[in-house]
């Protein structure tokens, strides 16, 4: 019942979005395993707000500091705190807002279960803010993952809205192709759907609305044989940790919600013998039987629902006198989150692929 | 890294399809509370095989003898254990694919996992038979968690093929409606849906094929302010366990993988009051926000992959010799799983909320 | 908060003393280890009653039955689940008492924390008994740690109320050593001293009395390197498991509470070089420092309380109406419970440093 | 496997001596709990060097910083973090014992589990520095569990050396009694003891050396039936938590150790009514029976060893060579770390304390 998941390495988020600073706790990283903070910075920049016209004009460094865990670049075995001073913080737009929820966010459930306490500008504890440790953490997860393992995760916009990029390849997905993707300002695999997907967001700003999408994620190279069957598989972990990313309302592995409209000749997908391993020729498995690795790649997906801050205003209570009230959310609001959140679902993923691992072998 | 989920109620689930005995430890019931045992074999009785023409020929008396943790029919606080003998096995229908692994089973990755070591008559482990003590825990939790919080879980079968029932009332749907949904052999909604769909299984059965499908749950009368931010909120905990029956590829919460195609200002749920109480007109959040309940209905829906055992040859590998091999499996096999896992989704849903419930309050 | 413990491998115990039948699951054992039964129950008879004039009169076959987990004399990496009946229960010796608690034992917590509801019958899930399944936890872990790792663990009566043995030489201890020891009816160093203990075990019998001890325990072969700082090193490991045992009301590791009186330069153990190993002269840590192992045999010692059941008629309280009531305990019990509980104590010990084996390696 | 513990509080400790700084994460506390930070300030102080001739000179603020989890002075139901920098490091004092571990430090024992890559200085991750962070969640534990439940926590020094304080009345002992003992400089009951055990202190560092004791520790007001059988006891749990503070090498309850030498007759404690409540008219079982409380205080004591670091030359090994080498520990040192560990103990029982109330109520 924590803001802490993992086994054998966990993570520790803490942090409101408009307190003093927000942090996390990364325990349990073998020691001597070098991390390139100028990397993990690198990563954590392509979750940063400001990067684009659509997305929050608020600005942060969200330069992490590092407190402990780390010797001369490399991991001395105890735990990693680096914690992200908030500079930035503007609680008076949320003030006036204080008693009427915002519809689609967490201020209604955060008052039945704090009653009233919740630090609530900005959402607080549950702002996307607090995905910036996050990232931290899974940057430097994603590392170790690398170089112990040679597993590389990987993520791009399946869809915004309506419009639908081409899918990972589940067989064939390589290594160099998620490199390419996280190079990119927008990772999608046709960038003329790219151009559509920006247009989409676009039109949602000027109505003052926001719009969802689908990341689609992969993990090339992961071994086969790690995982466990019934509650901790790789699919029950990914998916407890994926569902604590704002916004998530589904996740679904291999061929996920499809598998339901086919038939077992369809789905099961065939063993062959190539180059020595065996394989299978279709991926609907998604690399995962029985909670465990197949050795194929790890491809998953998570639905995204539209930025709950919109400009329109919206039907909501006033809760001081239990009566209607029109909102006007205040404040920046990126009208779609979803290309924010790729690093994110990347970084979630590494950790827990790195936990896996590390339980495993 | 076990067959063990939950904080509060643990549960721990062991045996091998074709061992001596499977079975369920329930760690963490409060004392005192009745456990009607009749009601629990009917529950489990809705999960049994053989009750219709589709369903394995297997007969299992699934009759739970308890060892521990009830005394004079109330639980004493302690562990409840129950098992259930194995009786009809035939592992001699298995012996001949030991080294064949069966396209889209756990056989392959058990055997990366535990190298040939693995009971692998019948899945072993990763048997679908597994989900029988289950049901037991989710009974017993289920009743407690109706008498001590009012809490109603059940769910349909919301497609099945590319058939489709009409969906849940995710606003209004009462604790009568799941009542009269559970008493049902082929829970539907809409009974003429529950014809084609029986129809579709029925044609993927004389084609030794099957077929997959969704279950679409609810829980009735759960109170707001439940359930935490970040790791440990309802979905996270319902996705880990839900992704521990066997087929499921996909869990998404209210609109789910819907949420990704809409609008800001139209998945946004607007808060009215309504005879005293804040709720939501509509309810895309499925109950839960920030991982904490809202007080609406919490309504999910799982994606069941089709029965990976079929009747049609298959393409495999004969691990021994690494070399192509058809496979036709034998045995005895639904050729949809969908209606047997109702009652299995449900009980997975009552031990995490009854856990939640013990933590929270 | 239950009655599981354990983070790689997890013990999970369940029953009461005249239930129906009490168990355990051992999850997370390794695929493919052979296991030697026949020992197993071997080492069970070492805790079972009735072996000498001291010991509880109740026969039990203590006979465990394997419902999982095994295959062929092996592990299959799935949980192992074994049950012992309940067979020789006299719950009528305990109804007459059933308001009035017993003094030292959990029957007065147990009311206040399961009002009533839990399963009084000679203690229910806080019976000594219960270490049974226990012991079978141990036994099997026990051998996979002397197997893979080339541990060994053992015990012996360090002392019986103020009847001292010899302490083992916590820095030449040997294997062969603790073999001996567990080979013995009355497991001590000097037998002239184990004569001495047995006449004051008879002693206190004759006057419908009970006498506690101190049982010494050490761990042979354990590597250095294991364990962690803080929270889950060694020592807090084996100190959370073992204070599960009842009666245990004392743990200390090395030199222990001696180790308070002692001055720095005569506690700290000097390195020096042997064999091309560092080593410690003496062993005051007693194997474990900063919660991690030395390679330094690892030594603690348990305080055992003296059974609480004794034949004089002690004071305590009729619950039922709150006045005082003079109570007899009837029913079959050992005078002095600590040799019983040498096997226990090493049982506990080898689950708690496999787990530590299978995590750090 | 981490420096992570706790259920429903968790604390989170991470830093190294030397490193940066130094913090906590408590994660679980429920909202809108005011906490006093000048109290806990104030508690912290209790543990802080410099306050005396006999205690290191290092001079440290351990002013603890705030960064989440508290608005206006009450906590907000989400993690709260608080971090101490590190001012007045002298790694060099260390630099040049880099490869000849101290004895009786984890020094030996972290090269073997980190390779070379732990932050040598100053014992890094396991200095009793991080006595600090853990004293700070202590601190704010121990305003809940008086506020919230009425309980008090609090510890005197019962020897040092060979030097004995008069014992707590297990019985007896009061609030008003816990409060006195905390704000003594040097907390004995008999201060004719505390001047002989500061001379036993002071002859200790006349020599060079050091000196062990033990503190003794009682709850008062901690209700009845809380806790749990076996591996999650109250015993459990505290002996797991207090042997994560360096240097405990023993830990009992009750009577503990002298238990083991007692006869049933004189360890079981009656039971009788005494203003309608069942009480104990001994406290030989320390408050706790069966891992449950029985209303009585809870009593225990821990066994510290003497401080390792040592003026006086001491054998030691050179890594790098193999060789013999004489250490002489630099840099500054307490003679006695008991004083500075009393708190250190209070606070650890209060969290643990805390997790167990917000559990089983």
């Amino acid at each position: 019942m924590s803001s802490i998941f993992g086994d054998k390495v966990k993570v520790s988020v803490f942090g409101e979005s408009h307190g003093a600073a927000i942090g996390v706790v990364v325990d349990g990283l073998p020691a001597g395993e070098a991390v390139d903070v100028a990397a993990v910075e690198a990563f954590m920049q392509r979750r940063a707000p400001g990067r684009n016209r659509q997305s929050t004009a608020r600005k942060e460094g969200d330069k992490p500091e590092v407190l402990s865990g780390l010797l001369d670049g490399r991991t001395c075995g105890t735990p990693l705190c680096a914690i992200i001073r908030n500079e930035d913080t503007r609680s008076q737009d949320y003030a006036k807002m204080a008693n009427i929820p915002r519809p689609g966010h967490a201020d209604f459930t955060a008052e039945l279960k704090y009653h009233g306490f919740q630090n609530r500008a900005g959402g607080g504890h549950f702002s996307g803010r607090l995905t910036a440790p996050l990232v931290f953490a899974g940057a430097v997860c994603s590392q170790l993952l690398s170089r112990r393992s040679g597993v590389t995760v990987g993520g791009h916009i399946r869809s915004i809205g309506g419009v639908e990029d081409a899918p990972f390849d589940p067989v064939s997905i390589t290594t160099e192709e998620l490199r390419v993707m996280s190079g990119k300002l927008f990772p999608v695999i046709d960038d003329a759907k790219g151009k559509a997907m920006g247009d989409e967001i676009e039109a949602s700003r000027l109505d003052g609305d926001s719009v969802g999408g689908v990341i689609e994620c992969a993990a090339v190279g992961f071994p086969g044989g790690i995982g466990d069957p019934m509650f901790d598989g790789i699919e029950n972990q990914l998916a407890k940790a994926l569902f604590g990313i704002p916004a998530v309302k589904g996740v679904e592995f291999g061929a996920g919600f499809a598998a339901a409209r086919m038939r077992g000749s369809q789905c099961n997908d065939p063993f062959v013998v190539k180059e020595g391993r065996v394989v299978t020729t279709t991926n609907n498995h998604g690399g995962i039987l029985g909670g465990i690795s197949s050795g194929m790649p790890i491809v998953f997906r998570v639905a995204i629902k539209p930025t709950p801050s919109i400009a329109k205003p919206q039907q909501s209570v006033d809760l001081a006198v239990m009566a209607p009230a029109e909102l006007v959310v205040q404040g920046r609001h990126d009208p779609c989150i979803v290309p924010r959140a790729v690093p994110v679902v990347e970084a979630v993923a590494a950790i827990v692929l790195l936990d896996l691992m590390l339980n495993n072998r």
